[in-house]
């Protein structure tokens, strides 16, 4: 079935467009127990522990499965039995944690924004004031659902400063945005081998202060989320505990070396600020608004509202770009009817100049003359 | 790193070697609302639903991790809070599953036999009898650990005459040992892309009867491995909850294809078994002998006990053959000091005439004039 037509590029929050040689990085069987492989694990937990500037206090454990497996192995490990986490919600990642603790049956206060405004410090400062009992904050650094970066470090200073524990859901930001462990206090972050480090999607991995997780044995409510576990086995021989997906790390392990050659979290975030300008420039040239301004907008995935002419049929539009070779997301909002188109992945100025072409020449096919929306009411 | 000398074969239980256009089905990304990967999804959930000759009565459900993972998500999904499951436990992979069960809160009396010794269907019976409060028996089909071949359809025969439920552990079997559905009644199975299919890890699966599927809602203690909200989402659109291994899959799809290509679950038994006659044969003219008598030894992976001669090191052993192209396995077992060597991936009869040759060859250097084990005490 593969090669039967072209491969589309993927303008999509992941799984995304990966390098070639990354790719190739699979086309070898590893045993799991084979030293040469346990090299590489170790090269790859030492080299996401650096990018975090987490050397000598934090440690790097990966978790098998999806980017949500590895936070909830963060939640359900880091967060005690009696913990109460105050979860900040402004879209669908912020809910899955909140979702993630139901199951665990952590408390779970819940602070929501809409989900086109970040959480205000402020009021975090003011909650964890207010309720002695909560242990911990889980923050999503930039929610996937809208594409905006959430204030992380002024949320990192006022959960420092009430002496709470901060955990970080940095799936669609790591590799691309500066976390840095010294100046900005966390206990932990989750994020993904798929996303901004350009591995394949296979397994998620957690970066955890490890006093902390130290002292987390016997909490986790799943043995295969289990990430003191986890962590444990992989500091007395090496090895996994359960099968590894090879193929994936070996993947991943030549990104991490493609993602320091394009100069680290700075060069790989400059390429994706760069897709992100040339994207909304052209867009807008088209009539298109985004739905966050520029202050909000991570350069990661950007919305878009939907254009105001009875013509444009979000399916059909999907459609002609896919058959023109680039796949574009639908949009996860309640706040405004949208779509979405990603930055990252293995794609430059090129490939984005590609997208804007595709997308004016499918609006010229429906006869749509402009892609902007709907008039918004004043506030 | 890879490329830097022999990618040796790997007579493992995985991960194992696969063949080189599975590995080449990964060469390609896939956005994971793409209508063909939806429908390569579809199709690999369809083929093993009819390898275990489920269909209509079962459905199949993919599970991103290892195999342990869909084994998790089996029980803590499947048991319900206050069920009680009643593990049969001659190894390993069942004492995982024990402990599979103390995590979700499950009560779990254990029924363990010796490593060498496989669970006695009467003795099964007698406990169900004898305790009205257990709900599921949980077995291994083939326990990796040993290698051993436990009686699977009467124990299945014994779970259900009590009216129990019965949840399988068939990791190292399915695929080239039959699991049928119509004769041998279970509610759920649980096994793994990277066994006898031959994908490469990177997730697991569980082929479960719908209506004990459908009836467990809110049962599951994490998100990630609720398996009922993952067969909801498969079903409603045809996408994987969370970010699925797309790679995998693709791989996963190709190895189904050769699969059937080599003749099912019969042929890939019959490679297996001729694997496995021409290793004991040709170990046992070496003087090594397996733990096993044949009637319980599985096709999948043989353990042989510890040779006698003191000149013989397991390290130098592994070492030389590793040197030599071939990968073998330590052993994991409490009654006998002991090795393992795999008869399952792309392997043929040529691959287990190299791997005696390597074997001989490595004696050789180390001195070791025979594999014949301690002289065994009288029991």
């Amino acid at each position: 079935m593969p090669g039967d037509e072209i491969e589309p590029w993927l303008l999509t929050p992941g799984p995304l467009t990966t390098s070639v040689t990354v790719k190739q990085a699979m086309l070898r069987d590893w045993g799991s127990r084979d030293r040469r492989f346990i090299a590489i694990n170790r090269e790859v937990r030492d080299r996401l522990v650096d990018l975090a500037h987490g050397r000598g206090s934090h440690v790097a454990v990966p978790v098998q499965g999806s980017g949500t497996f590895a936070v909830e192995a963060m939640i359900g490990t880091l967060v005690p039995r009696d913990g109460k986490v105050l979860v900040l919600v402004n879209g669908a990642y912020g809910k899955r944690i909140a979702r993630i603790c139901a199951y665990a049956r952590r408390a779970h206060p819940v602070y929501e924004t809409s989900e086109d405004t970040p959480p205000d410090p402020a009021e975090v400062a003011r909650r964890l004031a207010a309720d002695p009992a909560i242990t911990h904050v889980a923050a999503v650094h930039c929610e996937t659902s809208s594409g905006i970066l959430n204030p992380i470090a002024e949320i990192a200073a006022a959960t420092a400063a009430a002496g709470r524990r901060l955990l970080i859901d940095a799936m669609s930001a790591f590799g691309a945005l500066p976390l840095d462990a010294r100046s900005l206090p966390f206990d932990a972050v989750a994020a993904s081998a798929n996303k901004c480090l350009e591995g394949v999607p296979g397994f998620g991995f957690v970066i955890a202060r490890e006093q902390a997780l130290a002292a987390a044995a016997g909490t986790a409510p799943a043995l295969s989320l289990d990430l003191h576990d986890q962590w444990r086995g992989l500091e007395a021989n090496g090895q996994w505990r359960f099968t590894p997906p090879t193929h994936v790390i070996a993947a991943f392990h030549q990104a991490l070396i493609e993602h320091e050659a394009e100069g680290g979290v700075a060069g790989r975030g400059a390429r994706y600020r760069e897709n992100c300008r040339i994207l909304v420039e052209g867009m807008a040239a088209l009539g298109f608004e985004p739905l966050l301004p520029p202050a909000l907008q991570a350069p990661i995935i950007v919305t878009f509202r939907m254009p105001a002419d009875p013509r444009f049929r979000f399916e059909a539009f999907y459609d002609g770009l896919s058959r023109k070779g680039y796949v574009i997301y639908p949009g996860k909002l309640t706040v405004a009817d949208s779509f979405r188109i990603g930055c990252i992945g293995r794609l430059g100025p090129p490939e984005m100049r590609g997208a804007l072409a595709a997308i004016r020449g499918t609006l010229a096919e429906m006869g749509v003359e402009s892609g902007a929306p709907r008039r918004r009411e004043a506030a």
